[in-house]
């Protein structure tokens, strides 16, 4: 294969940019850490609709709308769409996007859906099938809870290592601009950054069952992909600035450090989970931390490109993790198999 | 963009082969029309296993499994797998082919995910991403009655303008096979056709409610599908032998040929339908047809792949059609958006 290295990973020959990107979110959200880096905070969660899942549709309608804006594209500029959330049948993003009329390509893995939106939205520009691609991913507190534990009506009780799903949608526009043609978008406030290559993950299963405790189902699939993209790419942890997941919380966090650590890569003073930075785990009672296909894409695009832009870290591994339940396996008590893919993002 | 022509279509400078291709079905399917050119009937629609779920997850296993053995290769073998189904969070796959330990890309379009997951294994391929890539998609009559409208215990009525979901699963193994290798595999069976373009569906929506009639529901979006393909591909329907969507039944194939007789094309003599062929509407009373994300992955593997090795027909256009509609979509009054992916598949 020309750009493969391994079966599972992608060294770019050339490298492919993230043009511009947007983010909106909840206000819970809005009141954590990150609150002031995101483009736009809800004035409730129902965003003026009259369902959960509408509310989550709009999330993706807004995010792409507003990436587009400031990027002084408009949709007919987009080859593909690779776009996908929680909700059963991918409605979120049926019902969100439609509008916008840029074939789509619709996509599913979990809380990993951004990364693996991000691979193949790289693919197919990479692969000289578009010049443009768009990434979008959304996630819903509300929509989630009614779709994989229970209306919150219900009032239930939350365990320590439950962790709590971000409302909130980031979008991504992917180009292939040479060089020149990436400064000058520069001007415009993009490329925001570069994708340089990535490892797709496996199905891992630990056979582990407790759905209020994801964290631990989705480290042994990060630490997998992590595992196979240090071989593959012959690198170290600290050849990376970040080493970051998507929505392992604090408990898949120590996991993942002791996992990794058993196979010979020490990462614990490198790692950061989008999970644990977006929410104020003490003063917000998220509890483990934040989950969610909006939760690493969100967190991408208001904070970690935010780096990238200003060469506070020039070069970082951003892993987005997913646990592949249902309602329905659940209930009929199967394990929460993991999965987790990873992209090199780096500084323009 | 190198291999591009409008946004929307890709035409392949160098053809990307199946090599390889199984599948597996159901015993209604297994007394249809095509039922002796399976390579699988189950002797009951459980496969030995506990809940209907696990049954559509062992499909995917099985028809893998046997399109590796046909095609003389190992899971290693493997770079990428594109896999998916229509259950909430795409739990057949999640747990069908995690033990093939192949780095998965899930993904959702309902029933044209056949069409996506094959479009996105060529772009993988053709872009230089992966040697070999496997497709994998499956549907469940039982499991999809739960997931989409009544437990079959209820024991509603059905209109004449429903589908009746395909239990099956097929399996396709892509290759970037030369000429001289394609034929060597072919001493083995393969390669069964090759695939020489793409034109990627956007979401129609012409705002029709009613999950009993997805043919009404998705034919618009096959109509613009592939009227994008004319124009973009500079061709007109009898360029092909045979144009082959994924799942109209009777009621979406009247309402495609009117559609697309309103824009100029009539394929009225060249239209056939993966849902229409796979039943005897009259002595196994599934009215409209067959449906699914099974129905076209089957008929594809089973019959139109035979047709092309026999060399009955040269090139035809594939065009698997979905209905992007969920459980909580229908019941919260919304509309059935369709879309449609369409490839073109030549004789090798």
């Amino acid at each position: 294969m020309n750009q493969g290295l391994g079966r599972a990973s992608i060294r770019l020959k050339e490298p492919v940019y993230i043009l511009n990107s947007a983010s909106i979110v909840g206000t819970k959200e809005g009141q954590g850490p990150l609150g002031l880096l995101f483009d736009k905070v809800g004035e409730d969660d129902m965003f003026g609709c009259a369902t959960w899942e509408e509310a989550e549709s709009s999330l993706q309608k807004e995010a792409v709308g507003m990436a587009l804006e400031k990027a002084g594209l408009v949709p007919e500029n987009i080859s593909f769409i690779f776009a996908g959330d929680l909700l059963g049948q991918s409605i979120a993003t049926s019902f969100g996007i439609s509008s916008y009329e840029i074939p789509l390509l619709g996509v599913y893995g979990a809380c990993s859906t951004c990364g693996e939106a991000l691979t193949l939205g790289v693919m197919s520009i990479a692969g000289g099938f578009a010049d443009r691609a768009a990434c979008v991913t959304s996630s819903h507190f509300a929509s989630a809870e009614k779709e994989f534990r229970f209306p919150l009506e219900y009032g239930n009780q939350r365990p320590l290592s439950a962790s709590w799903t971000v409302t909130g949608s980031a979008a991504f526009l992917l180009g292939n601009e040479t060089a020149a043609g990436a400064a000058k978008i520069r001007d415009n406030g993009g490329p925001r950054a570069k994708i340089t290559g990535m490892t797709v993950g496996k199905i891992v299963d630990y056979g582990l069952k407790d759905s209020m405790n994801m964290g631990a189902c989705m480290a042994p699939a990060a630490a997998s992909t992590l595992e196979r993209h240090f071989i593959d790419f012959n690198s170290q942890p600290d050849d990376y600035d970040r080493i970051i997941t998507g929505d392992l919380g604090k408990v898949g966090q120590t996991a993942l450090v002791d996992l990794l650590k058993e196979r010979g890569y020490d990462i614990s003073s490198l790692h950061m989970d989008c999970g644990i930075e977006i929410y104020d785990a003490e003063s917000q009672d998220t509890h483990a931390g934040g989950s969610g296909c909006g939760c690493s894409a969100v967190t991408l695009s208001a904070y970690i490109l935010k780096q990238l832009e200003e060469k506070n870290w020039k070069k970082v591994l951003f892993l987005p993790t997913g646990a592949l339940l249902s309602k329905t396996s659940f209930n009929e008590g199967k394990s929460v198999p993991g999965i987790a893919h990873c992209l090199i993002l780096e500084a323009v």
